[in-house]
């Protein structure tokens, strides 16, 4: 089988690298002409709204799927009229707007933080007297890794917030004062069987995805419950097919839903050496009708490292650092690899996470 | 850094896959076309001696590496000349040649099968005599998976089997009656440290390498020292970097050395996802001198698929089972994929074996 990939950045290249072995190949498309994952298949150049280019990617692949969630709901939608798109279209459209994810969440009685949809200064006053402050103002598309977001920490800063992101639809979000930050990664096969992975406790500075932890530190059965019931939920209301992450808070023992992002995750990627088959491989067997691989793991820790990286020999010298490098160039704020270390005997995980963490700017 | 693999079939895809992570890029030169390698990187084609098509290949490369043991010694020694080449073409002469390797196992103290060069019919007939019937009557170069070989059983097999192989160097070596086929995976980097994985069981069938059972069954830590200590021998005087596979045959507790590879090697396949780091990542590490990463191992089998292989589904329909695929047209006697299985729970493995056993012809 070949597959589409849209989006050629780390995850459709740690996609592939999980899926040559199954037998497939690939193709990405990617506006970049740089992409990473070109470095590891072909990539088609070109706008995700260009249905020439779009066209040119179809030729001759047997499915589709997409690594970035801010794929235009269009370009997939065309793509579908041809052949197999996974995850379904509709679950692009829920989880690009965070006013309609939040809104789904509700509806299958999963929690959330409380949340209204803003389109004026004075409807954001009036939401910011209602949820009460502080609060988390967001453009509700198209942000990621802390971007389009604005804290409210009391009414002054209301002006401020709005003259930073208005303009655009807006959702504001009660600040929740959680005790700690997971995801449940769950993957749905064509034939609606499920699997779910260990929570991850997530661990994020300046918005941006540092450290996971999985499975979650004092995890137990019933919070993991909880978790792959409201995942099940998401995951059959969209008929979804793949891995489907959801954003988690919790507090005082429940579970509130942040955003969900229907594509495999950064939360995820100490799966690949820490789980019996990883979210790279699930998400293309999903994608691909073949069953789905087990999601049993290992105590397992996974840091980002974010724009700019010690040379592989110093993070290779930590025992039992699995180093991934995703060829992109390092700027700041950039996600330019990851290491995940697992345990290799009781106990010896955090001291070698500490021994690690020194070598990392 | 880009690294250069002379060969483009499953074990330098495989050590592509290994490699891409590290942030390596790769460059193949393989004469076939359609070399499986060639779906992940790019290829260059061309015959291993023209030397025009080696310059094309090594233009801009960091390090060349071979996945392939009959690469000329000349070619890897007109790169040698350019650029590093590892392992040293010294090995690749060493082990090219079934009369130099075995002699050189026996000039560093390292048992083997009783052998002779055979130049003519006659001396054929008195190594039969001196070295006594059965034994296995070689080609000295270019044998593999069985291919160049005659077993002689009584002295009227003599002729038929100089009819068959003469008019080539050639080796005849004594029958010996093993216990059972073991294979000593080991890896040297630039700084002469080196590392072992745990004694592979071998099982072939016509030739070919049918399973391997990781570590060993009833491996004992006396057997494991005497295999690591011919191994390092064996390295040390090659100077060699990167991974080396010596075939072994234990008899009465003791192992004879059968022959060797100077490149990654089936019989470890298994770890890619039994040991903390793979042989191919191992490889590539030494190749470009990284450290090197653990080799503890979990209880593994790795099975190859031979000329032909049920669909996907039905293998990972076998709980915990690993697939790997090659992207090559399956034909009689090919190795065109391999399934590892690990043990999940205790005792786990061998029920499972059974049932991946059922499900491949």
């Amino acid at each position: 089988m070949k597959v589409g990939i849209l989006g050629g950045g780390q995850l459709g290249r740690m996609l592939a690298l999980a899926g040559y072995p199954l037998g497939l190949r690939f193709r990405f498309m990617d506006p970049a002409a740089d992409a990473p994952a070109g470095h590891l298949a072909e990539c088609v150049g070109g706008a995700y709204d260009d249905l020439a280019a779009l066209d040119r990617f179809a030729e001759g692949l047997d499915a589709v799927t997409y690594e970035f969630e801010n794929v235009p709901v269009a370009a997939a939608k065309h793509l579908a009229a041809k052949l197999p798109v996974y995850p379904p279209p509709g679950a692009l459209d829920a989880a690009q707007d965070r006013l309609t994810e939040k809104t789904l969440f509700n509806q299958l009685g999963i929690g959330t933080p409380p949340f209204e949809a803003v389109q004026t200064e004075a409807e954001l006053k009036a939401a910011a007297e209602r949820i009460g402050l502080p609060a988390v103002f967001k453009t509700r598309r198209m942000g990621y890794d802390g971007k389009g977001q604005a804290v409210l920490r009391d009414a002054a800063d209301v002006e401020q917030a709005w003259k930073q992101l208005g303009g655009t639809p807006l959702i504001l979000e009660g600040f929740v004062r959680f005790e700690r930050e997971l995801s449940i990664l769950g993957v749905r096969a064509q034939d609606g069987a499920t699997a779910f992975y260990p929570l991850a406790e997530n661990h994020h500075r300046d918005g941006i995805l540092r450290l996971s932890l999985a499975p979650a530190p004092d995890l137990t059965p019933a919070l993991q419950a909880q978790a792959e019931a409201l995942s099940q939920k998401v995951l059959d209301r969209l008929q979804y097919v793949g891995v489907l992450a959801i954003e988690l808070f919790q507090v005082n023992g429940t579970l509130l839903a942040n955003e969900m992002a229907p594509r495999v995750h950064n939360s995820g990627h100490w799966t690949i050496e820490g789980a019996a088959c990883s979210q790279f491989e699930n998400h293309l067997r999903a994608v691909c009708g073949l069953p789905l691989g087990g999601t049993a793991a290992m105590p397992s820790a996974m840091l980002n490292l974010i724009g700019s990286a010690p040379p592989p020999e110093a993070i290779l010298a930590v025992p039992g650092a699995h180093f991934h490098w995703y060829g992109k160039d390092p700027r700041p704020g950039r996600k330019i690899g990851h290491v995940t270390l697992c345990e290799q005997a009781p106990g010896d995980l955090a001291p070698r996470l500490e021994q690690l963490k020194k070598r990392i700017p």
